[in-house]
């Protein structure tokens, strides 16, 4: 391994890697946060996967979070094929499934606001925090989406 | 270019490649045609941005597909690191637009479906038609997810 490789932003074990992987904590924390406390979110399916997806998006990021502060405590070196392959997959596969969360909130929230007038005709509905929550998780995501594409590049210069 | 990279599946100018473009442009056609024939669609923001987007990726696959022909027919070579820069973009823009067309439209489809029983109480929908639309859509992305990564390995090898 090259000096070079562990400038990368987001490389595994860097300190860029763990301020991205705590942005991707903190947004879906606060998401989740953000649409449990939102009134009636349960009978909706797409708010419901919204929470499974951010659930799923916090554990993983908050994992490698942990692995990147051993690593830089410890000053072990992550960049092996085995363990950055996997990092590459489980990226990919959280970055995919947030970025369908996100979207199908925001069309369900949408059709709230603009099409059907749900929340005008409903106003127990939280319609500003299931929108809120939607704003994090696309943020959420897009710290995801740098990290897979940073992942995958280290991947193909190991 | 060796002889190898011509052979990867979707690479550009070849038969794959064609056949994965016609596949991207029939399902993207199909999706709109069913989504048009819909009624009621105009009303929900998330079914219309579902025609936008697939109408954008017909355009695209079908200049494709169309570029393809020609390479094959003139026997030309498309392997040129411009043009597969290009196409990277290209492909990989419109395969998120069309999975967030495609994510949205799931999202609102399945609310009407199971949350709000809108397809219940409001017969005059075409439940089916978005179901089948947002079906065929996944499906059109699927291909031009093939697309983006065979256009991306191919920039890669260059």
């Amino acid at each position: 391994m090259t000096e070079r490789m562990k400038d990368f932003l987001g490389s595994p074990g860097t300190w860029s890697g763990f301020a991205l992987r705590s942005a991707q904590c903190g947004f879906a924390a606060a998401s989740v946060a953000v649409m449990a406390s939102a009134n009636g979110f349960s009978n909706y399916t797409a708010f419901c996967y919204l929470i499974a997806s951010m659930g799923l998006q916090l554990l993983w990021s908050l994992g490698l979070a942990c692995l990147d502060i051993y690593a830089l405590r410890t000053k072990r070196d992550l960049h092996n094929p085995v363990l950055v392959s996997l990092f590459v997959v489980g990226d990919w596969v959280t970055a995919i499934l947030s970025f369908a969360a996100a979207c199908s909130s925001a069309g369900v929230a949408l059709l709230f606001e603009k099409d059907v007038h749900f929340c005008r005709t409903f106003p127990q509905l939280s319609c500003g925090r299931y929108a809120l929550s939607v704003l994090l998780a696309f943020m959420t995501w897009t710290f995801t989406a740098t990290s897979s594409v940073s992942m995958f590049w280290v991947l193909a210069s190991l």
